[in-house]
């Protein structure tokens, strides 16, 4: 059975360098190799995060000094680290209503009371997060944190525009409450510039997450956050792993000091092509696919199902055809039985979107309690 | 100002295989390199799994199979992970009175409260350990494991025996206490055969820590951990980092599966050269250096100090004369300022222990209460 995985937000196969790491490899092996026998800096390899500091200076017109940066491995590493830095067992943190099903596993485990605050086209609603805020103060629950994915928004695919940002700012500092910027997708956009992120805005009230797997692969284990230096050093005491490998610091230093924009470049076109695909096959079943998102960049993208479509029957037919995706549920702060989905339109090819989502949309139909043979 | 580094136990950089494995990673990118935009696999890159139980076999002829065996950065990753799996703050667990500095930094992170057997030529005092059973046990502190460095003990260089590794599972297996066997130094053998390790003679109730990195380089953060399935899942739940470095282990892989054993074989030989002239050094200068331990293998070797002699004041002008060392503080489970000191043997040259060490002596005889000037 041919199976097509909408799943993982993995990026496009073929763009992965291969080639050129190779070459960066000999190069820095030949020069650097035996700095291998020494443990990693505290911080990370220096050179990987002036790559990530030139980036981020180049994208939101502000130095991000590398001493307030620190490699982890990949930016999931880095919010695991910030739970254990900044939350007790019952603690309150706020998210958006739908986020990212890795980060939500990781706030269940450190046992976080999770508020979901809802989205909308311009990602977290501010006036609701107000509201919140105003209930868990009076309840004296504050929260320890406020996680947010303001570009490319995972899984809703939105993008807050920098008035929102603001406003989040806002509220937050009224509360004096730390904001967890999550930037993981900043690199991926579709022909529009970065919009300003919350640590660009505040650097003293917001710990900023980066990641160089989205440009090369997760395979690569890369990522970083920057904060100001006490809530660094608070995180860091979490870091006990001997340092972040430097092996594939070397390597990815090397490569993407001369490649990092050519390369952004390149990635962004392919997978703009991917969700032109995408759109068209979804459009071509509004009946199953009543809504989607409009993604401006990122990986992903968020369709509303027909309520009468169980979604966990649809998940089992689907599973049965050899389709994957992201289950409403997964990306619910609430572990609600939502009825959306998430397609991830990095990996897949045009032909799987073109074959599978025709797929996908009669699995819908059939999950259906009224079937659409009798509704018509 | 020449700095002598006696102080990490780092390999030595003559033997890291930078040709060897920039092959490695041409030959594996343009197989595999695709692969590396996916994210690992939970348990980590099966091939380097396949590499440890096969080392793991042959050394403790015992199979280890590679589903209950999970990669992480380093064994320090896998010493945390055991920790946020077994641990609440202020619950008791017992190591050797001296031992691995991280692993303490570590158990202190996590409040750990540690009791500190003592140990002697044989590793950690198996009497000693049952009269501490026995102890908690009335007072109702029970350890929630015993964290043992069995082979190359760090940084006593000592080498248990199999009778008293069979004595220490009887004691902890009567109690039901899991055992943490940290057989991070097992390849680094000076001419003697592993000793079969606590995890070979009872898999369920001893947790294996592992490494690839000191036979290759901290820099490759390759270390691993093997455990009954119950506890490799209650443990995986905290490996919250999307997966340990697939391009590290892609390519340590593909160099280990063809120069595992040789690779062993020839950094043995130029360790055991290094310890040679360091043991020469030390025994020239027996006013300073009262005695020390005779490593059979590993990284380090324990010196005890003169009782006059502040290790602080020691300490203090060895820095200022660029001697780099681990101080006996530093590996003491209760934080004592002990009068013994650690030099690492792996990455310095001869001629750093020939001009090193005689100035270490120095700097031990200025720290005496009475000059050897006055007292001769």
């Amino acid at each position: 059975m041919r199976v097509y995985d909408f799943g993982a937000g993995n990026p496009d196969p073929g763009s992965f360098p291969s080639k050129e790491l190779a070459e960066a490899t000999a190069r820095v092996l030949e020069r650097d190799g035996d700095k291998l026998v020494l443990y990693p800096d505290r911080r990370g390899h220096a050179p990987l995060r002036e790559v990530g500091a030139v980036r981020f200076a180049k994208n939101h017109g502000r130095d991000m000094p590398i001493d307030s940066m620190a490699l982890t491995t990949g930016s999931m590493q880095a919010i695991s680290l910030v739970c254990q830095a900044f939350l007790k067992p019952g603690d309150t943190i706020i998210t958006e209503e739908f986020s990212y099903s890795g980060s939500i596993r990781c706030f269940r485990q450190y046992e976080a009371n999770m508020v979901g605050i809802p989205v909308d086209d311009e990602g977290m609603n501010t006036d609701a997060l107000e509201e919140a805020l105003k209930e868990l103060d009076r309840k004296g629950t504050m929260p320890k944190f406020v996680y947010s994915i303001g570009t490319n928004q995972n899984p809703t695919g939105t993008m807050m525009p920098v008035h929102r940002r603001e406003k989040l700012l806002q509220i937050t500092q009224r509360y004096g409450i730390p904001v967890i910027d999550d930037d993981c997708y900043a690199d991926l956009l579709f022909g529009i510039p970065a919009p300003t992120s919350l640590y660009a805005m505040d650097p003293d009230s917001v710990i900023y997450i980066g990641s160089f797997s989205k440009i090369m692969g997760p395979g690569m284990r890369l990522g970083f956050f920057a904060a100001k230096d006490e809530w660094l050093q608070d995180i860091l005491d979490w870091k006990i792993d001997g340092g972040t490998n430097n092996f594939a610091a070397f390597v990815a230093a090397e490569y993407l000091k001369d490649h990092l924009w050519d390369h952004i470049d390149d990635i962004n076109v392919i997978v703009k092509s991917k969700l032109d695909v995408l759109v068209d096959a979804l459009d071509a079943n509004k009946d199953a696919f009543l809504e989607h998102s409009n993604p401006k960049g990122g990986l992903f993208i968020w369709i509303k199902l027909p309520e009468d479509a169980d979604p966990n029957r649809i998940l089992e037919i689907a599973t049965e055809r050899g389709v994957r995706y992201g289950t409403g549920k997964a990306f619910h702060s609430g572990g609600e039985d939502v009825h959306y989905l998430r397609i991830a339109f990095g990996h897949a090819s045009h032909d799987d979107f073109r074959e599978g989502i025709p797929l996908l949309a009669e699995c819908v139909r059939e999950a259906r309690a009224i079937p659409i043979a009798a509704a018509t």
